[in-house]
């Protein structure tokens, strides 16, 4: 793993969560965009060599609906780049980490992407990212 | 605020933590640190431009023993590295953020840093930190 691609953080309200992360990190977002897959409303910003990645619902099904409700706004995921993700995935899947996609799956932000079960990595939701 | 500096992780037992964190990123911690102002034997991984650390309470008063009652094991904070904490911590006060600290305190790793009420940055624990 090479470096923190990004954090996500799950925000009830995109535009006020903009607002308060371009106050905090004193740099405007560059870009939004739709993850259809995982019904959500994402908003980047950089910071340096790493993003901070915003996440709103887009549906009452959303991963992030439930987690709102579970758990309130905050931290969602840490996401590791890596340079070979299916070469990582079988690594870790070997190691006895449980894998949420069997296959890499379309990220945001022109990534291939896979998520690790939290219950394994010390309850740390984990998405492992490559450039797609 | 120039890069994520580092996350930190909330663990019950250092030990099985450094396993589990060297399987996971498949790299060796480089130090352990006990931050005895805070209460917490600290251990640190390098990952590029980034860093995890891992914090175990070395009290039943540590923040992490309140926190690990409170939520478990997980994310505890993020880090962010800054030029000139002085000046950030300033910028952020007249916008209206609730530092945690009135001036900056020594932190692990050779830093000084200050932390911000995670009411006002929604939901997160945010450290600022810069060489000292």
């Amino acid at each position: 793993m090479r470096k923190i691609e990004h954090i996500g953080i799950a925000v009830r309200d995109l535009d006020e969560s903009e607002k308060l992360f371009s106050l905090l990190l004193g740099a405007e977002p560059y870009k939004r965009e739709h993850v259809e897959s995982q019904e959500v409303m994402t908003s980047f910003f950089r910071l340096g060599n790493n993003k901070i990645e915003l996440l709103q619902a887009t549906s009452e099904q959303s991963v992030i609906t439930k987690f709102l409700d579970k758990k309130g706004p905050g931290f969602h995921h840490v996401a590791y780049a890596v340079g070979d993700i299916r070469k990582e995935m079988k690594r870790l899947k070997e190691q006895g980490f449980q894998l949420l996609n069997e296959g890499p799956v379309k990220g945001a932000d022109n990534k291939i992407v896979c998520f690790l079960h939290p219950r394994d990595t010390n309850g740390i939701l984990i998405e492992l990212v490559q450039e797609a």
